[in-house]
């Protein structure tokens, strides 16, 4: 009785959709609105309404009908993949102890607010036994969830379902290894830092500008905002209400339109999901490394482009006007694409970015494989960043201590970043071997037919397939490392005059 | 076992606390934030949430609870006054079934559209079908609740608890018959509609100088919020996190200032909460009456005063310029008590305003008392205006078409109107003697003492008597209606140099 059980899941699903939509209107508040007094309010509001969300998806009345549902060879695809991933959260919201759930919890906040002051003064001792704790629930967390190949699986799978250790490693040791020449050479022939990047309008014109431009590029304004915080991000409301920020206090406006586009990337994607799937756990990327792909794309390979500078710079001169000064689109691609080593990832360009995102990694599965020390982590940051990047940081606060990720418990989001790269790389020079390229429509700021294409392609099979699946559908290969190397060669042999062995 | 019950009460005033700030906080978004696409979801998931919200207040084991609270003499009074007010909700939540409170959900939903339409189309025949079985199912509703003396006690008590129709309209009469003469002379002094009237600067700026405006009368910016919107609101979203909007195309400045004044007054009574109760149902006003006296304090009686227009205008004329043009404070006071007779209550100056109130609360009464029927309405309106103001609509889209209320079955709302009018004179009036006066320091834009009187007489004590019990306590009398005629001759005997008989 396919059809029965599929009826009276409906409600089911309503009433997640409707407690996720509130969740993440909390979240999005909290941090862009939000009076600084209400925190104390808004945390136990958003932890209560989570706790009803769980209890909703462990709900073993649910877990029946997963498994009738699962026991059905009569459902279309749809229905099918939308019993897969409910079985995937199900599990997941049963098989982890409370105890364990309000452990990660508890250490999180806490090891949160510990990193911080750690971070301030460089003190990575004072972290040291919080990040001990939560290395420990997260093993312990890995092992209630169940892995087979080995345990870093289980905290990959977190934020990439579907994908195992051995793959991605693999793919990281053949990115490292034909990255490190090519990004040596490149930095070789990058000049100085330009003066581009200390241009840097008032925020609320940065943010009209952003207003504009994320709208001409395809976000649709009525059905999602914009607007400025501390840190930027995306997040899906609901159908119809999508919302991305930027920064409030940006460092220079180049930084403020890559961040645009990236988030806008997202945004997009979140955008696009089916109409018909709104209440299905379907409607949503596959993994993060997939979600990452279309910020990726947005950002780099539209975003910093040439034909994009073209497009663009005319409409900054329009909106900026003396501020911007006398620049040339070549000052522009320029500006945008300025490779240097740095010790802070999120300053990071596109070339060295992975490098950073390698040697986290790299701990991760040494700490998962319980080959390294929390207490050792310092020092093989330092020796890591040595080797990667060829410098070490001075101190803890631009080195092992940079990232909030380790403090709240996100082991085994970092390689979904490579992932993204690896994933918007081959899938932008699928979209230009499909559309006969599109240059000449970006100059003008048309992203039409891209965005027709990754609607097509990506947006609207949500989370169908596994990010792996998707892909290769698409591709109709594996994901490799080739694409992704074949643009940096490209982009920055063009821009630099120097040609790669 | 007092003390046992009150801490078996505690998580589940939490996750009532918690679910409310959530609701409000999707409320507050829907109105400010929310791009037009989302609301479809919204409305399901603000609804979901109510219904989540409902269930835990009607859960048997809360009026086990409250039971045994109220059975027990050893209660303080907080504790006391929780229960109460426990029990009060309780039994609205569980006294009134399901399918009324989805059917006048529902018919709330769809008679306001039809509104709308009406209103737009001044067609009554079209709205009132629905108003009819608005009307039928809140007498309905009235019957479930129950009543003592006669059905709409019950429908006024869902916003004036404890209020009684008999006494209300015993204030009613005696206003009317003593306002009626007062407002007549006033309308006969008052001339044309100032110019001051037509000033009306771009809205952003409008909203940045009445952020600095509610923040120098007492508004706390670091514990809420001021924004635009399309129909200014108040509403505490929890503790610290109290937020107010104004018009986003306001009509003109002197509208928008009144406005924020207004809005304030129901903003700072709601950060004048107890820190201690913060979860407890108590942390409320005892009375929508109750708390439209704070509103119309700030905007009327502080906001509209002569020492008021002398603060103001050198800000006005700093922040808005040569916009503002040359205006003396004494223009600024009679452009911002300009009497004068219209058609639309949301229109209506201090002086007529209750009249408007008077015929709202009259028809009411009759729908109510059954003496008059709902096809009936439209002639009884217009009788009506020419009654209480001497003027009839040419249509009914500014007669009996232009409020919203009885199409969202807010009916028992309007008198709430007139008793926060009174509220406001009486208190402003004993605030004024308790201190010996305050106008020297409004003169310099200094409110403290004025609000450190009414946090101390008022917000601080919450819903922990009724509002005509706190009434009583803090005038030391029944709530009259002589401290507002007072007031009203006083303010216009001197503005138009008229006495009264």
């Amino acid at each position: 009785m396919a059809t029965d059980a599929w009826q009276r899941l409906q409600p089911k699903l309503t009433e997640l959709a409707d407690l996720s939509s509130a969740i993440g209107l909390l979240g999005w508040d909290e941090h862009v609105m939000m009076p600084p007094k209400g925190s104390e309010r808004r945390a136990r509001s958003s932890s209560t309404l989570q706790t009803l969300y769980h209890s909703r998806l462990s709900d073993p009345e649910l877990g029946t009908l997963i498994d009738e549902l699962q026991g059905d060879t009569s459902l279309d695809d749809v229905q099918a993949a939308t019993a897969r991933v409910l079985k995937r959260e199900y599990d997941r919201a049963t098989k982890i102890p409370k105890e364990l759930v309000r452990a990660i919890a508890e250490v999180s906040t806490r090891a949160f607010h510990v990193w911080q002051q750690a971070k301030e003064e460089s003190d990575f001792q004072l972290f040291e036994p919080q990040l001990e704790e939560v290395v420990r629930l997260k093993k312990e967390e890995a092992d209630a969830i169940g892995w087979e190949g080995e345990r870093y699986d289980a905290a990959l799978d977190n934020f990439e379902p579907d994908a195992k250790t051995v793959e991605v490693e693999a793919l990281f040791t053949q990115l490292l290894e034909e990255l490190q020449p090519v990004a040596a050479t490149i930095l070789d022939a990058a000049g100085p830092r330009p003066d581009l990047f200390s241009i840097n309008p008032e925020p609320d014109k940065q943010l009209t500008f952003c207003r504009w431009l994320v709208a001409r590029i395809g976000f649709d304004m009525e059905a999602g905002r914009l607007d400025l915080t501390s840190h930027p991000f995306s997040i899906g409301v609901g159908p119809g209400d999508v919302r991305q920020t930027i920064w409030r206090n940006p460092a220079s406006l180049i930084d403020t339109v890559s961040s645009a586009m990236h988030e806008s990337g997202h945004a997009l994607y979140d955008q696009g999901m089916p109409e018909e799937w709104r209440d299905l756990p379907i409607a949503d990327a596959p993994s993060m490394g997939m979600h990452e792909s279309q910020s990726r794309l947005w950002e780099n390979h539209v975003g910093r482009s040439r034909p994009f500078a073209e497009f663009v710079l005319p409409h900054l001169k329009e909106h900026f006007g003396t501020e911007l000064g006398m620049t040339t689109p070549e000052d522009l691609h320029r500006g945008a694409n300025h490779v240097e080593r740095t010790l802070i990832r999120t300053q990071a360009d596109e070339v060295t970015y992975n490098l950073h995102i390698g040697l986290r990694f790299e701990l991760e599965l040494a700490l998962f494989r319980d080959e390294l020390k929390v207490a050792d982590l310092p020092d093989a940051w330092d020796a890591g960043m040595e080797k990667h990047l060829g410098i070490r940081p001075a101190n803890h606060t631009e080195g092992v201590l940079q990232d909030m990720h380790w403090s709240t418990a996100y082991l085994g989001y970092f390689p979904t970043y490579t992932l993204g790269t690896l994933y918007a790389a081959a899938l932008f020079e699928k979209a230009q071997a499909d559309l006969g390229g599109f240059d000449d429509e970006v100059r003008k700021g048309d992203c039409s037919r891209l965005l027709g294409w990754l609607r097509d392609k990506v947006h609207s099979q949500g989370w169908k397939y596994s990010a792996a699946d998707l892909s290769r559908n698409i591709l109709g290969e594996e994901l490799s490392v080739a694409p992704f190397i074949r643009h940096i060669k490209t982009r920055y042999g063009e821009l630099y005059g120097v040609s790669f062995g």
